[in-house]
C-alpha cells in the first residue's frame, strides 16, 4: 500500500492522528522535497522534528529522485506499506496526480491522507472560499522570460466579483544554467518568490498590458507561513503591502474582489497598520 | 484565549496533533452541530468516540445555541481556554467568520487550528483545485421555493473552462413550518441533500432556463463521505450518476469542465461501472 500523507501547513505537530498512524505502519517513509525544505525546517536542522516523531528516518525525495526512481519506489509500495508525506494536503497546491496514476498503472493500492492545504487555509482572513475564482501561479520573471498568462485569468476573476488566489514561484533544487552548460549539474540555492516581487511583477504586467484588471490601489490579503505559529496575515492595496516586512517564506497572495459585510469585518482585523 | 479547531473531514482520528494539544488545554469544548452530526456519529453514539479520545466531555452547539449563548461562550474564553470544534476546517465550506468577528469585538484572543476541508478534499478526483471556478450551493427546492442563481455561475465556469465544485444543502434542526405555527418549535429530522436529488435539480433548472450551461451527458464526479474511510467517488455523466448508489451522507458534486491529460487519467480510474 501506497500511502499519501498530507502534512499541513505548520511544523511535525499538523498532522492528522490518523497520517501518524499510517507512519507507523509503514516501514519506509519518503518526504517530497519541492516544498517542505522550509516549512518543517529539513535544511537547518536535519529532519530531526519528523524523524523523532515518527521513531524512524525519513528518505528526502526531491523531484530528480521521484521522477527517475518513482518505479522502486511502488515496487516497495506493491510488497509493503510505504508513506510518501507532503507539506499541506496531496491534492492542494502542488498536485501529486502523476504518482497516483503511475501507481495504479502498476496495480499498487493508494490510501489518501488529507490535511489543510494552502487552497483551503486562506480562508482564515475572512475572504470565503467559494466567492474565488480560478487560481493562478505567478512564476519569476527572468531578463527573457516575463510570462503573464496569469493577467487575463485575475481580470476575468474581478469581472465576475471574485476574489484570486496567487500561489508564488518556488525555485529548489534548480540545476544552475552554467553548471548545465559545463555538463555538470550544480544546483541554484533555493528561491520563494516574496509578495513584495509578487506585486512588483504584478504591476508591470498591468503596466504593460494596461487593461485595468487592478492597479496600486487594488485590495490584497498576504500571507506568510501561513498555518505556522509565527504565520503573518495583512490585508492593504498593493502599493500598501509593498512596504510592508512579511518575513521568511512561504508566501501567498489573495487579489480582494467584490467583499460582502462580514468579509469586511474580518480584513479589517488584518488591516495593515501605517 | 477561544481555539477554533478543525477536525477534518473523517472521524475521530482526523484531528492533528496541534489540535489534540489544544483540546487537552481547554476546560471546556463545544463542537458545532450543523454538519457534525454524522461525520462523527453524534446521533446515533452518542460522542462517545471523541469524548474517550478527548479524555473530557463534548458540548454540542447546534445554531440557534451559537446565536444565542454565543456571548456566554466568549466570556468563558477570555477567562480560560475553550474550543470550538467544527467539521472539516474552520474556514472551509462552512464558516466561523460570524463567531471570529464576535470574539474580536469582546477582546477575545482567537487561535485557528486548519485541517482537510471538502473544499481541498476534493482534488483527491484528480481535477486540479486550481482549475475550478466559483464554488455553489444547491438548496433544496420546495413546493414554492426553486431558486436558480447557481446556474449562471455553472455556466460562467464552463464557459471558462473552470470545474464547479456544488455544495449540498443540510438542514439540521430547522424547526417544522406546522410547529412554528402553533408556536412551539418542533424540528423537522435532518436533511442531506443527496447527488441524485442534486442532478435533478439541475436538469430541471437547465430545461426551465435552456441556455446549455450543461446537459444530462455532462461529466461529473460525486464524491460521498469524502475523507471518510468508506467514501465513494465516481466519475460518470449526469444521466449516469442519477443511477449510481452512493450510500448515505454527506454528499457533493464536481460538475467537470476543461481537463487536462493527467487530470483525465485520474478521473479514469473512478469511472462508473456499467
Amino acid at each position: 500500500m501506497l500511502y499519501i500523507i498530507g502534512l499541513g501547513l505548520g511544523d511535525e505537530k499538523d498532522i492528522t492522528l490518523r497520517g501518524l498512524e499510517a507512519v507507523h505502519k509503514c516501514h519506509k517513509l519518503y518526504i517530497e522535497a519541492y516544498t517542505s525544505l522550509l516549512s518543517f525546517g529539513i535544511s537547518s536542522h536535519g529532519l530531526s522534528h519528523l524523524e523523532k516523531l515518527y521513531g524512524k528516518p525519513v528518505i528526502v525525495a526531491d523531484r530528480e529522485m521521484v521522477e527517475e526512481k518513482v518505479d522502486g519506489l511502488l515496487s516497495e509500495a506493491r510488497d509493503s506499506d510505504v508513506a510518501f508525506l507532503v507539506v499541506g494536503d496531496p491534492f492542494g497546491a502542488t498536485t501529486h496526480s502523476d504518482l497516483v496514476v503511475r501507481a495504479k498503472q502498476m496495480g499498487v493500492d493508494v490510501k489518501v491522507v488529507h490535511n489543510a492545504s494552502v487552497m483551503n487555509a486562506v480562508g482564515v482572513c475572512g475572504l470565503q472560499l467559494y466567492r474565488y475564482g480560478e487560481t493562478v501561479s505567478i512564476p519569476f520573471f527572468t531578463d527573457t522570460w516575463r510570462p503573464d498568462s496569469f493577467y487575463d485569468k485575475i481580470k476575468k476573476n474581478c469581472e465576475l466579483g471574485l476574489h484570486t488566489l496567487c500561489l508564488l514561484d518556488i525555485k529548489v533544487k534548480e540545476p544552475s544554467l552554467e553548471s548545465l552548460c559545463r555538463g555538470k549539474k550544480e544546483y541554484e540555492p533555493p528561491r520563494f518568490m516574496s509578495i513584495k516581487t509578487a506585486i512588483e511583477q504584478l504591476l508591470e504586467v498591468e503596466q504593460k498590458l494596461g487593461k485595468s484588471a487592478y492597479t496600486e490601489d487594488t485590495m490584497c490579503v498576504g500571507f506568510a507561513r501561513l498555518g505556522s505559529e509565527d504565520q503573518v496575515i495583512v490585508a492593504g492595496t498593493m502599493r500598501q503591502l509593498l512596504t510592508v516586512d512579511f518575513g521568511g517564506p512561504l508566501h501567498c497572495l489573495t487579489i480582494v474582489s467584490e467583499t460582502h459585510h462580514v468579509e469586511e469585518e474580518m480584513l479589517g482585523f488584518f488591516s495593515v497598520k501605517e
